[in-house]
């Protein structure tokens, strides 16, 4: 990692730069192998900072996910009890632009959710998820159902599911079946990748679902 | 594991009791820590059968691979320039219900496949799908493509990936994430999942697709 030439190196540039870092070594090693010291260095900042800024390495972890997930959040809130499903649409068009930029995060929080409970990654994920994402969607989820806006021969509790699979899978599968199937994971990949889920949901899952208000959010 | 009690012990039995436990090891722990002699005593046989029926530690994970996809083999087999997609309902099928039989398998099978092309579970792995699997299951998808059967509004290119993650995306999920949507693995979840899977493709993905045809192949 470079750092920028020219730029002030002030305060909130060393936060950014340790978030970064952060991210990219606990993507790449297991949570225990990585130290404050270690992700001090990559970030060319002083091992103090990460104690002012974010207390210890869990409240780093914690705060890099929560900063990684930030984009969906306003998704989130804007989601009400007058939901159609079209907040759903935005939710993954937002997610998955956001994890085309950091590919290797979707893999770490896929690899944290399968540890066991006791495990510190996996209860610091959690605790950001039940902040802001969890009970929204779950209240939409419920929302859908109760309007009926579900195909009636699909299987409603599973269409949680099904939108996850068909999103997540992509981005966590292992590249060696996205070259089975001549695919390279970038951003036009993921473009066309949400233009045919939405087709698929809409036809496959939905019975109405506004498909005309989507816009770009990058 | 439990020996059965009063069939006779014979040498078929042993080779099943190998490939049975080589698949709980292997699917408990990374392929460099689990030696024949530990699978010889899960087993309760002798270490010198696996030199004998598999050659090695390679050769016996390679079969345990090739016996657990096997029940899907007859369905490769049948498909044919003709094929319709109804074959690939039937794999879809034979393949959930063989996973439900042994639900450790699709996280071996997936963590093997993100390992590095040097890596001896993902070589080994990849031979076994080469034999029977890729090839056949290529053609029938260009076969679909040829004739057209694809809904117009979705990518072609992209339909394998999205039938692979409807399914393989739930039986690899952490726990957490299918208790997130109050779901639990079993065989009844398997059956429901088909169903629904098969509701979502033939809406959103085919033109047409035989549907009164999946016999049950339990």
């Amino acid at each position: 990692m470079n750092r920028k030439v020219g730029r002030p190196s002030g305060k909130t540039e060393a936060r950014d730069e340790l978030i970064e870092q952060a991210r990219t070594l606990f993507s790449a090693l297991p949570y225990e192998k990585v130290s404050t010291r270690m992700i001090a260095e990559s970030a060319q900042v002083n091992a103090a900072m990460i104690r002012y800024y974010f207390g210890s390495k869990e409240g780093l972890f914690e705060e890099m996910i929560r900063e990684t997930m930030s984009p969906m959040r306003i998704h989130f809130r804007k989601m009400n009890e007058s939901s159609t499903g079209h907040e759903l649409r935005e939710i993954m068009a937002t997610h998955a632009r956001q994890m085309a930029k950091f590919p290797n995060f979707p893999r770490l929080v896929f690899q944290s959710m399968s540890m066991p409970e006791s495990a510190k990654p996996r209860q610091l994920l959690q605790k950001v998820f039940d902040e802001y994402m969890v009970l929204t969607e779950e209240k939409v989820f419920e929302q859908l159902l109760r309007r009926k806006l579900f195909r009636d021969d699909v299987d409603p509790e599973l269409c949680r599911l099904s939108m996850m699979s068909l999103m997540m899978f992509p981005l966590i599968a292992p590249p060696a079946i996205l070259e089975m199937n001549e695919l390279t994971m970038n951003e036009e990949f993921i473009e066309r990748l949400l233009a045919h889920n939405f087709a698929i949901l809409e036809n496959g899952m939905f019975k109405t679902l506004p498909s005309n208000t989507v816009k770009d959010t990058q």
